[in-house]
Order: C-alpha cells, then structure tokens, then sequence
C-alpha cells in the first residue's frame, strides 16, 4: 500500500500542476470569448478543473498523512479515515477521467501548435495516470475492502479502454442507449 | 437539522429524476452527432451527470438514514459519519451548481420550444435548490462544526448570485485572471 500512496500522492501532485496550465489556457479565451455561449461554455470547464483543484488540495495532505504514518494497521476497511481516502481517490479517478475529456474537447479549438503541444502532452499523461489510478483502485478494494462497493463501479467499466481520441471518438458511435438498460457506452 | 434532512432528501431525490430527464435528452443528440467534436461535447456533459447519479445513489439513503435515526446526538462533528454526510453534501452542492450550468448550455443549442420549455424548467428548479443547499450548509457548518473548512469555499463565495443566464453571461465579462489572485469571479 505504501508504495501506492507515493505514486498517488505523485499523480495528484502532477495533475494539479497540469489543472493550473491548463486554467492558464483557458483564462484569455474566456476573457476573450466571441459570444456569451463561447464565454460560458470555457468558464464552465474552468470552474469544474478549479472545484478538482480544491479537491486535491484536500486529498494530498491526507496522503501523506498516511504515508507518515508507520502503523500499517491504519490500512484496514475498519479505519473511517482510509474509507474516507479510498472514497476520495475513487472521486478523483474520475477528476482524472473528466480531464481528459476536458483535453480532448479543447484539443479540437486550440488546433495552433504551441497549444494542441501542450495540450496533447497533458493528454497523454493525464490518460496514463488516470489508468494507474484506476488499477491500483480495483487492486485495493479487492485487498482491503471487499465488501467495498463502488458506486461508480458500473460507469468506471466502460473507461477500461478510454483509448487516445481518435479511436475514442471513432467508437463513440456505437453509443447504446440508457433506455435498453446499458450505460451510455462511454468512448471506448 | 431533521428539518433541512427533509429538504435534502427531496431535493437530491428530485435532482436525480431531472438527471434521468436531462440524460434523455442527451441521448438522441449523442446518437445522431453531426461530427466527433459535437459528440464527445455531449457525451461528456451526459457522463458528468451519470457519474452524479452514481454519487446520489449512495448519497440519498445516507440522508434517510439520519432521518430515521432517533438519537441528535449523531449530528456532531465528532460522528464520522455525519462530517462523512456534511462532505457529500457539499460535493452534492457543487453538482447542483454544474448542473445547472449544463443546462444554460443545452438551452443555447436546443431552442426547439418543447425542450427549451423542459430545460428552462429544470433549470430555475435547480437554480432554486443549489441557493436552498447553498444556505443550508453554511448555517449547519456554522451551527454543528465551527472547525470545519469548506474546501470549496473561496469558490463558492463567487456562486452566491448564481444568476438566470442572461445576468450571468453578461457579468461573466467581469472575469478575473487566477494569475492576479483572482478566481475566476464566475458568473455572478
């Protein structure tokens, strides 16, 4: 578990950075929005990578609270603390996944190369952190938690694959409905 | 507090039917996408949702449990499960809030007036029932823990006249940098 809470605690440390380069994208073009709809539409990406950003504020200490600490007993379902940390970081593996969502809907409007650079750059690691985050996550709650439910369990399945956009957005189409009782299918 | 657990509960439970409603009609817009970029846009506002489903599952027979049980005492800062509660709930308050910001999205592209009509609905009930959760837990963080710090709160500060879309869009020209120290201002 130790060695998972140094990789957790870098992940979020990095993804943090990668919000603030991110919001410092996006701040001009919201001051610079062409209409109300292109205003409120970035600001509202904003907002959400800034509420994340709180998030983790909250969340890394804690990490590293359990990282100091030497008791390995602390790692236990029965412990309201490390419930709480598994329930923050499942929330947090889907910050991760909603970022790069978040990437790729900018990396379709920021098409000049210093920008779509970077942006694809966050991309690619926020894609390979939020896989990791999600591996450890099954393998914990299998080892220290089996009664343990993930509430997100069902929507988290169809992110197994969340593939670089061209193959997400290429599958996309196969979308089911929520009507036939699947879940909206994700970008597969 | 057994007063606002009322409130809560119908709130959270009639959020998760305007979810439901607002997934429908999503869901024939992802499916007939005129491109890709159109398609993740709205695939992803639709998975922001379906993950707030899976929180309010969990979230709302937590409520009905402090609802059925007879002993105040459990509304303390010293219970676990009630800074477990008060947390949810913040989060919850914050999904509220984008909510209602997707659905000032959706009213900008669907202008047919049948959804127009469903969305604008469901936009002034939510609106309503952020500020009602909004002033909820400022008075129950205030009354029940005066040590807690509400990670969200600088944010939320910028929320507190969260305003029908046309002030919003209009006062969102008074954005402010981060780089000055600034949050976003959001949509006053």
């Amino acid at each position: 578990m130790r060695e998972e809470l140094a990789i957790f605690n870098r992940i979020f440390t990095a993804t943090k950075e990668s919000i603030e380069n991110f919001m410092a994208i996006l701040d001009p073009v919201i001051q610079n929005a062409k209409d109300d709809h292109e205003r409120l539409y970035y600001h509202h990406i904003y907002e959400e990578e800034e509420q994340r950003l709180s998030r983790l504020e909250e969340l890394i200490p804690l990490i590293t609270n359990f990282e100091n600490d030497k008791n390995d007993t602390i790692f236990s379902p029965t412990n309201n603390e490390f419930n709480r940390l598994l329930q923050e970081l499942n929330l947090e593996k889907f910050g991760l996944h909603n970022f790069v969502e978040h990437l790729d809907l900018a990396l379709f409007k920021f098409t000049d190369e210093v920008r779509s650079t970077q942006l694809q750059q966050m991309r690619e690691v926020s894609y390979q952190d939020y896989q990791q985050v999600k591996n450890f996550l099954n393998e914990i709650n299998g080892k220290f938690d089996r009664d343990y439910v993930d509430p997100h369990a069902h929507h988290d399945k169809d992110h197994d694959h969340l593939a670089p956009l061209i193959s997400q957005t290429a599958t996309a189409k196969n979308h089911k409905s929520p009507k036939k009782g699947f879940t909206v299918g994700s970008l597969l």
